[in-house]
């Protein structure tokens, strides 16, 4: 069996079988496959897409190469919580210290510099010293010790994986379904998580456009998750703008402090409150949302998330005074407000758009070669339904290249989409599933 | 505009623009493109197909790169042949002298080491000291004095083709029509040839699997041809047999010089009629095909085309004491016939399978590291339509590797489908365009 005779079966849309997925994935890792081969194949599965089986091979056989983390030991069922990406989105941070306040250990492993603003762990990084790059006894250790782990995935974990995802990327096909899927959940088995809450978040600045796919995601992971013995729980959101305020490094640690006094954006809100029920329901059993949602509301009320926030901090090596007083966060040279031209209501703000603008102004890799500026950023002074007013300042830009506030400014309001008529905002949270 | 927009669009099904298929090609060239998005584009052009208009604007990108040919200062209006491949196939190699002692120059630049068996230059290197890298002044000089050169088209001429052939190899798109008329056209614009007649073989055995895959691509030759201002006949054949009776490169060498001579096989003297025949049309303007079969007929008795031959092997620097007494090429250590257990009519020679045989055997390739054995091959002793009883030799194995020969054997009696009826070979000229 070769590789050619693999490529030729996907491109006539017959189904893999295991052993032809477990071949691929093999000796694409070991180099044995080509780079040209592989974007074959992954052009193909864009076009054709992928049966429930062929997903179900292709994760397990990326999981089983490199190593395993097994949380055996821990005698505690630990949680997960994972959300597909999106503009704006700190969720996962402000998540994290929720959820081990109420005493349900959370194991994050996550991959540094991923997506065009980066995630969880570049976010959490830029509090000086804090680092991720640990053992996995360390690792352990603090999820036992704290009830919260954060760990950066490097490469001899899953690194098929890593591998695979760096090619789509290359090749246009971060946003193939069938691929998401196989790549969520490699990883989660990869990283012995088994209780895994997932964010499907949808539309605008997403890899995933609609909610037929968000669905279809949804269905394909819990699907899969039986197969692979993991208990899923999927909160599909609508992306009709960025999560919360702010957009960029520096900005989004200083409104993640600002959320875990309690002090957050109703579309925030909503999606803590949402991920926090499912990832609840998963390790307790319990159904009660209202009962749920009371405990989250308490934690972040009484101080205990943005306590244990701190220690989570501390515990990485991150220097605390930066969470006590969020103004030493390193500011951008220039912070600019942004006018409307037009009164009205705000009906929409553009995520993929404010999502190419904070990468435009530094927030993001334009290539791989682009340093990130920490600090740079957009900063929303108004979010959907709210009341505009022409030359009233509906956003801010931070950055620390003069020459590109013109070029942003003007996009960002291109950005806000105004209307007439009184918008009363939707509900970010479609459904649980 | 960068890679991704472009990979996106293709496989969107939108046609590329000219200036978008020049960026892929100058940036795949240069290595800015990466191996992987480029067998992207290339699958989903295999899935999808092409516009004429793509394939004219990639056969015109890809000509543009590297050195031309021109044969303005010859003040002779050269000619040219190429076929698309297939088992067996030596009319390249007698047509060569055929048309040059008729006094029409012909002009072949070829690449060497493409298909499994090899083509034109290989076979004819296998004449001790024949060279065909030469000087492009040189290869003027030869058409010019001789009427008939013959130049490797090393790397510096139409160079971006190589780099796609190889990956459509790489990725199994070798038999992707619109990506075959491409290449065609842009290697002959690059070389300078402006009369040129394709022989497009079809069926087992070729690239080109169906008559009507054989009569698009004719159709789409001709097209570009006159937008190329280029003037193109093709000749559509079959191949239900290996085109002659050997198979391999010194016995292919050895048919070639026995055809000179005016012997040979029904199906390879039936191509060498059509094929000359649109030669002399493009040539001459004559269409009379009775006038031109006994023009080609006069040289191959009259002894002229082997004249033409030896005098084309002298000036390559080749041995013409191998021409002469064609003994002299080195012969396998092993040469094993192979047994009829069958009696009937021979129906039909699996090229595809002989063509694989002859590999296994040592006569071409099986990997890029595998060297070529040029004395190994296949002698056909029956062709279709011949009698054949149980325990007559239908063939012959020429190996150096004894341990083939039990295997070959087998393989071999079961690429002859020998049936009760009489058969009366189908003519394996299909129709000219």
């Amino acid at each position: 069996m070769d590789i050619k005779t693999i490529i030729v079966k996907k491109r006539e849309r017959k189904e893999l079988t295991e052993e032809e997925i477990r071949l691929f994935v093999h000796k694409y890792y070991k180099g044995e496959v080509t780079e040209a081969q592989a974007g074959a194949i992954l052009s193909y599965i864009y076009k054709d897409g992928m049966t429930e089986n062929e997903i179900l091979s292709l994760a397990i056989a990326m999981a089983d190469i490199g190593e395993k983390i097994d949380f055996e030991e821990l005698k505690k069922e630990v949680v997960d919580v994972q959300s597909t990406g999106g503009i704006g989105d700190k969720a996962t941070l402000i998540l994290m210290p929720v959820i081990a306040s109420l005493g349900i250990p959370i194991a994050k492993v996550a991959s540094k510099g991923r997506g065009i603003i980066r995630g969880t762990i570049d976010k959490l990084e830029s509090v000086p010293g804090y680092h991720t790059e640990i053992s996995m006894d360390l690792f352990q250790n603090h999820i036992k010790e704290y009830g919260v782990g954060v760990l950066n995935r490097l490469e001899n974990i899953n690194p098929v994986e890593n591998k695979l995802y760096k090619l789509r990327n290359e090749i246009a096909c971060t946003d193939c379904i069938p691929m998401i899927a196989a790549s969520l959940m490699s990883v989660k088995r990869a990283t012995g998580n088994k209780k895994i809450v997932f964010e499907i978040s949808y539309g605008n600045g997403n890899y995933i456009k609609t909610k037929e796919q968000a669905r279809r995601l949804a269905k394909i992971l819990k699907t899969l998750g039986k197969k692979l013995n993991q208990q899923i729980g999927c909160v599909i959101t609508n992306m009709n703008e960025p999560l919360g305020h702010t957009i960029g490094h520096n900005l989004e640690m200083i409104e993640t402090i600002q959320a875990l006094k309690g002090k957050m954006s109703q579309d925030l809100g909503e999606t803590i409150v949402a991920l926090g029920s499912a990832i609840l329901t998963l390790a307790t059993g319990n159904k009660n949302r209202k009962v749920q949602e009371d405990q989250i509301k308490e934690v972040l009320r009484n101080g205990k998330a943005y306590e244990k926030f701190l220690q989570m901090i501390a515990v990485g090596g991150g220097d605390t005074t930066y969470i006590e007083n969020p103004d030493l966060f390193e500011k951008a040279q220039w912070v600019m407000p942004v006018y409307s031209s037009e009164n009205g209501y705000v009906e929409r703000i553009d995520a993929d758009l404010v999502g190419s603008i904070a990468v435009y102004l530094g927030a993001g890799r334009m290539n791989r070669e682009t340093e990130i500026d920490r600090s740079a950023g957009i900063v929303l002074n108004k979010k959907i339904g709210d009341v505009v007013n022409s030359g009233e300042i509906v956003a801010y830009i931070h950055t620390n290249d003069e020459s590109k506030v013109t070029g942003a400014t003007q996009n960002l309001q291109e950005a806000f989409q105004i209307t007439k008529r009184k918008i009363v905002p939707n509900a970010r949270i479609m459904e649980t599933i």
